[in-house]
């Protein structure tokens, strides 16, 4: 199976992306759905999933907590919810053709040889898109998101470390990275496609 | 005029990439000419120009000559080709389409708008590349080529951080970064010629 993984900084239009090379390529598509499917599995709360698996709250837990036995509880919840995620996106793999966002799955995958794609754009123009598609009540100030862009960057970059022990970000570790400043995503996505086609035929 | 500028890790193909983009979308292509133009603008040699131009020379005759006269008119002659080097370079992108390999032109050309393409590749295959390309009687051991592309690396390094202040090989400064690990360079030039005809319309 070809498989296409994407690698983000938040706000450069990554998801839309790899929604956009799915459906042109005819491929699946997995970004949430991971955690839904892990939650229905094992019978927990899909939010709760994404909070603990993909904020790196597992390098929280071990700063902030002493070895007591409700933080070994929750490591051990947590090293279960990983463990069944990294087989989810083995099945995934090897099911059918992919595209999967984020998950560190470019490194969980590597047996598969995957399309590692990473998508980036500077602050501005990654501050402009929350803005466009960010939603009723959140803080849309310009300071505010640059705040949030850079956590949320952070804690990507903490997840992919503990994962992998590399860097988020690091050009050697991708096929091809794009700067998607001052680009319509949908204008780009038929040449990356070709691109990808050809690196995985 | 549209103008593609290519900055490339040594031995990673960016020189065929970029030839191959000239001459799929039908722009001029410039590479040592620009030396030759100059030498023969100057009078001078073009190895000369090459060598001391390309190579970071005035750093390292500001390193290691005192204010002597001998360095003082050296370090004018140099000035004087770094500057025929951006009239020449802006009179090329004001004259045709063109496609400009190295040369820092990313950054002289800033007021162009071009397209900055980054070349990369990991180290095995740039040593695969150059054992490929390399000419007779020159060392062609893998250690020998590993030390020599890093040197040139690190030249093409000094003198792009002459010019710009800017570090080399920096992700946000370009707007596609090609891995040509394993790849024929010849099959992803259609892809990067879409989309970069897609950036500069």
């Amino acid at each position: 199976m070809k498989v296409i993984t994407i690698s983000r900084e938040f706000g450069s239009g990554g998801r839309e992306l790899g929604k956009r090379l799915a459906d042109l390529l005819g491929y699946a598509y997995y970004d949430k759905e991971i955690e839904t499917e892990i939650a229905r599995r094992m019978d927990m709360d899909p939010g709760y999933i994404a909070r603990h698996i993909d904020q790196g709250a597992i390098v929280n837990v071990r700063l902030h907590f002493g070895r007591t036995i409700a933080a070994d509880d929750l490591l051990k919840q947590q090293i279960d919810i990983l463990v069944e995620k990294q087989r989810l996106l083995r099945e995934l793999a090897s099911a059918s053709n992919c595209v999967i966002v984020g998950r560190a799955a470019d490194s969980i995958l590597e047996e598969y040889r995957p399309f590692n794609l990473f998508v980036y754009a500077d602050m501005e123009h990654r501050v402009k898109r929350c803005q466009k598609y960010g939603k009723e009540g959140e803080d849309l100030s310009e300071s505010g998101l640059e705040k949030a862009i850079k956590k949320i960057d952070s804690k990507r970059s903490e997840y992919r470390k503990m994962f992998t022990g590399k860097g988020w970000g690091n050009m050697e570790d991708y096929h091809l990275c794009v700067n998607t400043t001052g680009l319509e995503i949908k204008e780009i996505v038929p040449h990356i496609a070709g691109y990808a086609e050809n690196w995985l035929k």
